[in-house]
Formats: C-alpha cells, structure tokens, sequence
C-alpha cells in the first residue's frame, strides 16, 4: 500500500524515488481551467514527469504513422505541457535542496480532497544541520486564473544562507511529443524585485489551427524572521527567475509566497494577457493567502454538500470514491462550455486529445446527479457546436451524416488508427445516447428541440449511410467495425454498433414527430424517414438461439471459446504479455461490448435475457480497460451476483490509487472515474431514471455497513441512505416527488423510509 | 507516349522536367551487385530522385508506428541510398552545366536493353554558342564492382573553358527515412591527381544490426584535342571531387573517363575494402573502357540467348517483354546467394526491405525457365539459410513453427503494420509452394531432402499452430488474416490461406514419407503427423453451393456485391480515391486472391470451376496491385477468353514503360515484372510443369502473328515458336524429352511441328 488509507485525505509518509511519478499522478490537482501534477517546486534530479497543463490550450502535432490511409487526419491534437509556474528553487548555504539527493529524517504528503489543498512537509539533515520544510499549493476554484503556493524553511540547528528563486519556465516538452518538437516560444518577459511575468505562444503549425498564447504574471512575498535580504533577477532565453538571498538564524523560519496568475488567448486578445493578469494577480495579493485559499475551501465544501457518496464500514472504498469524485471536479465542472472531460485531465500527457466518447458514455449519467444540470447540459452543447466539424469528418470518409471524433479538441478527428478511427463508429451512437439521457433525466426536451435533434439528425445520416442492404438476406448489415471491444477490429455487424444505430434512427425518427416544425429546417425529407424505418424494421442483429445470446459479431462463436479463469495467470494483462495477433484471434474482450448495449438499455431486456449475456460474456471479459469493470458491477447488482459486484467494484474503484493497471505514472485514469459512482449509484442502489420515473432497487453488498448519496433530479436534491435494514430518502431541496423503489410508488417530501429487500 | 517504340531500346528524345523522376526510374541500370537510377552525371537543379544502391546494403530504420502492437519488430530494414560515384560536374566558360537551365538543341536518351549501355546525347545552345555533349554509363556484368561512364564534351562554335569535376559524394539521403536521419559517416577519403577514393560506412544503430562499409575508388582520364589542363582536388566532408580545368578550341572535343570500383564489407574486411577496390580498378582501367563495354555485351548476349522472348507483330509489347527481362536481370541473376529480388531492384527506395514473398510467387516460376537452375535454387536457399530467423517470428507472435517475413533482409520481419505483419501470413505457403514448384519443375529432389524439408517442417508447425479448432462444426478455421487481396484485413477463412495451408501440411507429409530418415533429425513425431492429418481432413473452405464458387473469406458474400464496371470510373483507382473504410467495406478486390490459389494449383480445378470463380471474382477486382493481372491473364487463356488476357497481358507488360499505376517515378515495379514472361509463357502458351511432364497448350492471341521463347527445361534448352498455324519446338541443347502438346505426347528430338489449336 503506497498511500495511507483516510477518508478524506491521501497521503504518503516515505519518498519513494522509483515511483515518483505514480505519486506525481496522484496528487494532482486541478480546478478546470488549469491543473498540475505534484511535481515538487524546488529541482529535483531524479526521475519525474513535470506536467502542467492550462485547459483548451493544446498543439497539432505531425501524426506519425507507418502507413498513410486515406482518409486519415493531418495532425494529432494533443494537451500540452505548458510553462511550468510552480518553481521555487531552493538553496540552502551554497547548495541545492534536491530531495533526490539529501538525507532526509522524515517526510509527509498529503493532498486533502476535502479543501483541494496540496501539503507537503519533510526534514532534512546536513551534515547534522537539520532544516524544516514545509509546502502548501492550491489552484484555486474560486478564483480560477490563480495558483498560491507557500513555501516555508526553518533552520533548526544553525545559522544558514538561503536562496529561494521563484521561476516561471517555458522550456518544457511533452513526452509524447511525435517529432521530439517544443511547442513553446517566448514572446515577451519582465522582471521586477517582486513580480515578473512572461508571455508564451505555440508554435506555429501548418494546419491552420490557431495558437495559442499564455500569460504567467508572478508575485513573491517573503514573511519571517530573516536578515540581509538581497533580491536579483534572472531573464534566460526561455526562463524568468527572481533571487532571494537571505540569512536565517538558528531556530527562525521564513515562508515565501507565490501567487501566480494565468491568463491565455482563449479569452483574452494577446496585446491584453499581461495587463488582465496584473489585474487578476493584484486582486488576489491583496487578498492574500489565506483568505485566497478559505474562498477556495468553501466552494469545494460546498460541491461536496451536494456530491458527497459515504460508503460505511470501509475506509478505503470510502477514500477512493472520494478522490475519484475529487479527481473529476479537479477536471471539469462545467464552468467553461467549450471544455470537455480529457481522459487524463491535468494528470498527465497520454492519448492526447481532450474528448472522447468516454464523455457521454461515462461521465454525463454521473454529471447529471452530482453536478447543476447547467454542467451536463454543457457537455451536450459541446458535441453541438462541433458538429460542422463531424460533418466533416464523414464526408472525409465518403459518407454522409455526422461522425464524431474519436479523439478531439475542436470537433475535428485527431486519431489516426484505420481500426478505430473508422471503425469505431459506436461512439457516434454514445453521442445520441447522451442526448436521450439527459432529456429522460432532466425532462429538458427543450433541448432535444433546440439543439439535440440538429445533432441527431446528422448522426442518424451517417448509420444510415454506413449500413449496407443485404439483398439475400433481406437485412441491412454493418460491416468492418470496431466495437467497445478494442481486443478485436474490423468486424461485421457489432450487436451493440447495430443495436444503437436502430436505435439513434428510433430516437431521432420520434423526436421529429414530436417537433414536426424542425423537419423543414433540418431538411428531413419522407424519403429519408421512410429509409430510415425501413433500416430499423430490417437491421440484423446477430444472435445465437442455442445459447439465447446477442451474438458479439457474425463470427464470434467460431473462435476457440475459453474463460478467463482457464488461463494461466501468467498470461495476464493480455496486452502485456500477448502479440496483437494472439489478443485479436482470441475469445477475450477487452471491455464490456454486448454487455455494455444491455447496460444502456436496461429496460428493454428481460433479467432472463441479461443473465445468459452476463454469464456467458463475463468469463470471457479480462477488463484491461478501465471503462469495463463499473458496467459489469452494475449489471451484477442487477441480476443478483452482489460479491461479483463488489469485487468488480473494487476495482473500478480503486483504480489508481493501487495502480492496478500499473500505467498511473502516465497520469489518472479520470473518464473511468465515474465508474465507482455509478456502481454505487446504479449499481448497488439500482437508481434508473430512463422510464421518465426516478426509481432505485438497492442491495447492501456483503461487508458493507451500508452507504449514502445526494442526488439533483429535476430541481430537487435528495439524499438516499442506505444501511442493512432500510433505505431513508430524504429530500434536502425541492418540491415532492413521485418515484419508485424496488416496485413500490413512493411520493417523497421530506423523508421516506423503505425496509430493505434482501437478495 | 513518353518513350518511343523499338524493339530493343528505350528512347527518350525530349527533355521533360516535369517527368524526370519518371524517366529516371525508367532508365536505370544494375548489375545484381550494384546499380542506380537514370540521375543525370552533371549538376542539375530541377526535381530529381537521386538513387544509387548496392545490394544487401542496408539500414535498419527506426520504425515509425502511430501505436504500437505487441509483437512488432523494431526496425524497418531499408535499402538505402548509398553514395553517388557517378557524379561529374561540367562548367562551361564559368558557368555550371545545367540541363534545368539551359537552352537544349536537341536531347536523346537510350537504354539499349541488348547491351546494357546508358547513352545521352545532346545539344546546348549558350547564346549562340552550341557545344554537344555524349554520356554513355554501364555497370558491368563481367567485373561486377565496376561502372565506367564517359563524358565527351565538343565546342561547336568557339574556344571555352572548361572544367570537369568528377567526384564521390556520400552527403546522400533516403526521401523514405522515417526520421530523416542520414545513414552514412564518412570515415577515410584521399585524392591523388587522377584518381581518389572514399570509405563511408553506415552510422550505428540501437539494433545491433551489423553495420556496412564501401569503398569508392575512382579513377579519371582524360583523352582528346584540349590544352592547358590544370588539375586540383577539393575534399569536403562528405565529399570528394577532382577539378579538371582545360581549354577547348573551336571544332574539338574532349572525353572523360571515369571509371569506378565500388568493394564493400559484405565482400571484404573494412581495412581491406580500398586495397580491394583499387586492385579492382587498376585492372580495369588497365583493360579501358571500350575493352570493359564489349565483355558487358557478350555477356548480355549470352543472357538473350538464353532468355529472350520474341512478339511478332506488336512492337510495343515486344520492347516491354524485354524490358521487363532486362531490368529483372539488372536487380538478380543469382551470382549471390545473400540477394534477392527487391520490390524496387536498384530503382527507387519504396517498400524498404529486400524480399517480398514475390520472389516465390511470381520470380521462381520465372526465373526457373529462363536463368541456370542454380540461380533458382540460390532463391531458395537464400530462405533455407534464414530458417532460425523465421521460427524467432513466429515465437514473437506466440507461435510455434517458421514464420517467414513480409519484408526483410536477415529474415528477421521488418514490416509493422498488424493487420499485414501479422495477418498477412499466407506468404509463408508461398515460401513451400516455391519448393515444390522448383522440385517438380526440375526434378531436383534432392534439394527438398537436403533443404527443402527444414523449411517445410518449420512452415507446417506454424500453420498447426495458427490454426483453431472450432469444435461445434468440427473444422478447422484461420482467424485474423489478410489474404492477397490487401483490400480486406482481418478477414477469417481466408479460402486461398486455408487452402495453402492444408497444403503445405499435406506436400511436407508427403515429403517425410518420401525422406522418412529426416523425421529423426527434425524431430517429426508421430503425434505431430496426426495432428497434421487431422487439420487436412478437416480444414474448412468455405464455398458457396448457390454460385459454385470459393468464398474468398467467411462474410464475403455479405457485402453489397457489384461490378468494377458498375462504377463511375472517377472512383479509380479506388486507393487515390476512396477512404480506407470504404475500400474495406468494398467488393473490390485488389489483385487476385481466391483466382491465385486456383493459378497455383491449377491442375485440382475442372475448367467449369475455374470457369465459374473467374466470371465470379474477375468483374470485381481492380488490380490495383502490379501482381495481379498476369494471373488473370494466365486464367482467362485456360478459360478460353483470349481478348481479356491479351487486355491482362498489356496491363501486366507495359505497367512501368506507360506508368499505368501512376507511381513509377518512385521506381520500377521489379518482381511483378515476371507478370509479362509468365502470361506469354503459362497463359498464351500454356506451359505446365506441375505432374513432372513439360507440356504446352498454346493459343495466338488476336493481332499477334506469333511469338517465340526459349525455356530451360531439366538440362535442356527448348525453343518454342508458336505462330497463328502451328507451333515448332526446337531442342537446342540435351537430349530427347517427352513432353505433351494439348493432349498430344511427343517426343522431342530435333524438331517438331504441331498445328495450332483454335480456341
């Protein structure tokens, strides 16, 4: 166990120099519009990954690929790493604090989710002179163009020469970078005794796509029992530096403070970044560290109130659904409609590209209960503004309708990987899906009729390019698809691609009977209709009658079927130990496929139906992505497998604070951070909302005490506890409202207690 | 028409920039050791793709994948661009000679094909004052380290200066480098008065891949009406070059020799490499040009006889049969069995890598009738020899048994793109298929006891191996591969795949029975035999009984089937035009798939078979690979459509000289060069060697007169000379052989005449 196990805080007690950027990833922090991970502030020369990272501020790099088809984009958007502003070098009588290299007595790290604040706190020994260092950062949510860091130095045997150097570093790069390039140019810099600002610009590209500009303003203040300051300044070509060279006695301490702000072309002209973020930073001197930081700490107290999961009896479930929670707002919170939820958020560089369809899949069904409906309804209006860009990305293929990307910043497809990028269409259907679950959820069809349907319409053009009528069989089919199912590509008629293409063609054909008056404008002919139903009437979906299975694609059932458990663990992850040749040709699938359409559509199968699918996928299911575990759990709870549930649960859980996929050094796995919530949500408390009627179906897993939750449906908040005896719904805001639980009608108001079913 | 009609020289007579690379691929020259494309001697400022390469000089790449698969290799091996010796610079009165630039009289090119002589000749214009140049370059097939080249200049209307720099220059790079990384260092150079040489060497690589190294040894002469001379040398890093600076009256010429000894560390120590070359030289230069360019020719001669192909009636199918003869020659004559047959030969860089399972398809059955057995038998031990490389690729994607390269020069596989590197493996029947034609076609048994079991052994553990057992239909299928026809991946049951497999298991039993003392020492079980039994007995094809035809793979007949000619024609080729997702999805075939399986064991098919699959697949391919047509050409003479073959068999013959596909300005298409001998030879002829008897079953097409080859034929060298009435066969050398002629046995002594069937 790496990190301790607390309910509310994640904290390290040892250094531990090869995992360095496992707890870099870990104690990230973020506030949506910027984030970093926990890279130390003074140098450290040992192995690390410095990543900073300011929201919507990315770069298109050349693609690099073997073999050109086409059809392929040109670039390959990607997060950057951007100048690093929390540098504070450190010297301490000549010599360079580096935690690599000193000896240190003790050491502490804590990242506390309750009040987004990053502490740190260690001891060091030279020579028998020991000093005291003590670190505290935030990015602040109230304030959101600012990051405070404080950094304090007692000397505890002697009489010392200190230098801290606050910096602000544009010579950064990204790991992933496809051609060894940096993205970065300086184009203007100051330094003054106590600020210094620096202005940074991408460069160059030649896509056409805009760059972007960044301004770090900083301010340093120093407080303490120190003597002899002297203050100089360093300009390097791609650096800024102050020095504070001071002397401390035996026993004093001094704490400097730097308070930075960040303003970037996103909103502002370039001519004006420096003046806004003078203003931004003036403010927020002023203001002061700790009152900066109480403003953030309310508001994150405040997000908590209405989010907030207990889960009684294990504190380390408890934790991890807390960081997962605290990971996610960190990412996004819906401030900003034109960001996304990026898979590794402010954690790390990896799989480039903010938006996936993991956005509509994973994180809108969680978004709408925790969030303000304005921050879903966010995420929808993002995929709505881009959809030009998926017509596009369509016609780039020869076909009509609307494609959205697999992997984007602007609604253009950055991926390059013939197998997914036009294969993978499912994710055009996730993007429907999210539609009709925000509209079941909230009751918003205004938004259907004003923004929804245009999006469907496209969408919905696309499948029914993208099918092929079979003559001899009568049935239209899709063929060369890759499903959730990464671990095989190229198929013929995915059951779950078909299944949600009928199924956006079902949704968008009502939609438009009920909003008649937007065919015109959206151009919807009979004709098309009439195609349309004609594809949902004759859409094959294979399934075998023996096994009373959906049938994976046309030749699953032809492969050497095996489980799971019948392997040598040796050979697991596949994707380790395994050639693709060998992962392809096998029976085992990388992520719930037929499994996660049955999950969608809960309430068009029976539990007859989701037993035999679970039963005979499960075994065969090796969850080596981390979208698979949480709708297996969910399904489990559903057909009454609960330790199947939890142990499922754990791992959804639990994902990165025990590494489990061992990949957390590249940053968080955020998009499947839902996937905790939603098992406990949808899981164990069986809450579905599909049916226009809240309703939940709750089960206490075995070694549970029992847990609780808030949710926002429809301008209520409601809090739902569930212990070993009965469910107690309470409604913390809003009028009355009718829901189900188990098959019982309850009108809640005020609070409502259901004796618990056991399973 | 670029290039003019001759029945045995290529002709160029304009100058067209804008074409260069076209004719540079065209014009290139090789003698197996060595060659390079037709790049210009002196400067020249226009768009160019310098090319100069020597044989099994290469680099291992590092490889450039958007995202990695287990199992890949780790470098891409690449014929690379070595240094260019050819290089002689011309000034004229201080200014560089510059064909971009100039003002051009006339200008004449020629390839002769007979005697494998680069000729140029033209005239200049420097306002008014004209002087004509004559090139003429060969690379000798007598003294394979040596090219010579001389460079005449004459005044036509004044006295001028002129200046000659020959020169070696190793500052050269591969367009195709992955990370444009130059691949050669210089490490020794020195330059006399009239001679100098150059040692570069390949640059280290992380592989461990041997590195190469050349000498270049140049010497020069002069001879003519000039005064003045001044010599001096420049050596530059890369570079080396001698100057020689003359005065040249009105009405006089002067010539420069420049002859070249290339010695490289393939064939010698690096500290040998220039006492080696300069040994090489002096004889050479000793012998003078005119000496050295007759041994050339006769040497040519002796190829012609041996091989030539006359077309009566068709000039330009004449020239293109020869040309295709020529350049094949040029890349491969089998004096080294460490070569190959590249994709490109000397010509260009594409494709990388050294041997493609071309060599055993299309060059065996090839080079088989018109070279010394040995030189196809070199083609297969060059495999025999890297049997441990072929078992380490299989082992890289978890299998057992030889896995044979998609491209490599080693053995070890160089391609890394999945869905080819690892799926594309019916490549490794073609390998077995070679030594059973080169047995049957020679009666050479003792090479399979000898050799050819190894390798059979190896290729059938893979294919039991790949292999599944699908017990619910008890067969045996083959997931995950890609067929001939590129335009599908990741197909399952491929027919032509399944169907060589079952064979290789089946021809390598048979060969164990036959050499049953092997089994010990390839430790054959008897286990392994059952298993192989089984999987012949019961490997499933998948065939329609509706149509009568093979299915290509398991959902081919799914697909929304239609007609090449059902399509706009703006749609081709469908690679420049169509998505990749498009093309896959697509009936269209790129080169023949199931029809090459039935070409390769033509004699298990009835002709109502082979009948019913050709009206099935032919109207859905497109031949967008250089290797296809022959077959279908082969196939439609069985058939009796003698218009479509005559069509096939242009498309085959003139692809480069009429850059049918658009892309030869990147090189030639050398091993689809074999399309034209073999669609005269086994389709319009109909020659069979399969059940050990020579047989022919010729037709004429229409608006031929005839035609005439020669084949070498298990010692004996027979002329074949079919006009539109009768067929005359001619023993030139060995004795009597029976063979059959339709369904006619004779035997042949002498000569023999037989009508002309019409078909």
């Amino acid at each position: 166990m790496r990190f301790e196990y607390d309910e509310f805080k994640i904290i390290e007690k040892s250094l531990d120099k090869d995992q360095m950027r496992l707890s870099e990833s870990i104690m990230s922090i973020g506030n949506e519009y910027m984030g970093m991970r926990g890279n130390f502030e003074e140098f450290y020369s040992g192995d690390s990954l410095e990543g900073t990272y300011v929201g919507g501020v990315w770069f298109p790099d050349k693609t690099r690929v073997g073999w050109w088809k086409n059809g392929y984009p040109d670039y390959f958007g990607k997060m950057i790493n951007s100048p690093n502003f929390t540098g504070i070098g450190l010297q301490i009588d000549g010599m360079d604090l580096d935690l690599n290299k000193e000896n240190l007595i003790d050491y502490y790290r804590e990242l506390d989710m309750k009040t987004g604040l990053l502490t740190r706190k260690f001891t060091i020994d030279r020579d028998g002179a020991k000093f005291e260092i003590g670190v505290k950062r935030f990015v602040s949510i109230a304030k959101r163009e600012i990051c405070a860091i404080s950094y304090t130095i007692k000397s505890l045997d002697k009489d010392a020469k200190i230098v801290f150097s606050p910096s602000i570093n544009a010579d950064v790069r990204n790991e992933d970078s496809n051609y060894d390039e940096k993205f970065w140019q300086v184009i203007d810099k100051s330094l003054a005794c106590d600020r210094g600002y620096m202005v940074s610009k991408t460069i160059d590209n030649p896509f056409g796509v805009d760059r972007f500009s960044l301004a770090h303003y900083m301010n340093v203040k120093l407080d303490g029992d120190y003597k002899n300051l002297e203050t100089s300044r360093l300009e390097e070509d791609e650096a800024i530096s102050l020095a504070y060279s001071l002397d401390l006695e035996k026993g004093s301490e001094v704490s400097l403070y730097k308070t930075i702000a960040v303003t970037t072309s996103r909103d502002y002209k370039e001519e004006d970044l420096v003046n806004k973020a003078e203003l931004v930073l003036e403010e927020a001197v002023g203001q002061g560290f700790d009152s900066l930081l109480k403003d953030h700490q309310d508001l994150w107290a405040k997000r908590w109130k209405m989010a907030d999961v207990i889960i009684k009896g294990d504190v380390k479930l408890q934790q991890a659904i807390r960081y997962n929670i605290f990971q996610l707002f960190s990412t996004y919170y819906g401030d900003d409609m034109r960001l996304n939820v990026g898979p590794k958020g402010f954690t790390g560089e990896k799989y480039g590209g903010a938006t996936y369809w993991d956005t509509e899949a994973y994180i809108v069904p969680m978004y709408l209960s925790v969030a303000p409906q304005s921050v879903t309804k966010n995420l929808l209006m993002y995929r709505y503004k881009q959809l030009d860009q998926a017509y596009e990305n369509a016609r780039k293929q020869g076909l009509k309708g609307a494609l959205y990307p697999m992997v984007t910043f602007t609604g253009i497809e950055c991926h390059n990987e013939w197998e997914i990028t036009f294969e993978e269409i499912h994710r055009n259907g996730a993007i429907a899906y999210a539609i009709y679950n925000y509209s079941t959820y909230t009751g918003d069809y205004d938004y259907v009729r004003d923004y929804g349907l245009d999006v469907l319409v496209g969408i919905s053009r696309f499948w029914a390019d993208r099918v092929h009528y079979n003559k001899k069989k009568d049935v239209y089919m899709i063929h060369g698809v890759t499903g959730p199912n990464e671990y095989e590509n190229n198929i013929n008629n995915n059951w779950y691609t078909n299944t949600l293409a009928a199924w956006t063609l079902e949704f968008t054909s009502s939609m438009l009977k009920k909003y008649e008056n937007r065919k015109e404008d959206l151009a919807v002919t009979a004709d098309e209709l009439d195609k349309w139903k004609d594809i949902i009437d004759k859409m094959y979906y294979p399934f075998d009658e023996e096994l009373g299975v959906f049938v994976q694609h046309d030749t699953f059932l032809d492969k050497d079927l095996m489980k799971v458990e019948d392997l040598d663990p040796s050979n697991l992850p596949l994707n380790k130990n395994w050639s693709w040749d060998r992962i392809l040709r096998s029976c085992f699938i990388k992520q719930a496929d037929v499994l996660q359409g049955i999950y969608m559509f809960s309430d068009r199968y029976s539990n007859i139906e989701k037993k035999k699918n679970y039963e005979f996928y499960e075994p065969m299911t090796v969850h080596e992505s981390s979208l698979s575990a949480c709708i297996h759990s969910i399904l489990a709870c559903e057909i009454g497998l609960g330790d199947k549930a939890v142990n499922m649960y754990e791992r959804t859980a639990r994902l990165d604070l025990d590494n489990y996929n061992s990949d957390t050094d590249d940053g968080l796995h955020i998009t499947s951070m839902s996937g905790s919530w939603l098992s406990v949500v949808q899981g164990f408390a069986g809450m579905r909302t599909a049916q226009e009627v809240l309703s939940f179906r709750p089960i206490v897993p075995k070694g549970w005490e029992g847990y609780s939750f808030n949710i926002n449906y429809r301008d209520r908040l409601i809090n739902v506890d569930v212990s070993k005896e009965d469910i107690v719904f309470k409604l913390i805001e809003g009028d009355r409202l009718d829901m189900k639980v188990y098959s019982e009608t309850i009108s809640l108001d005020g609070e409502y207690t259901v004796k618990l079913k056991n399973n």
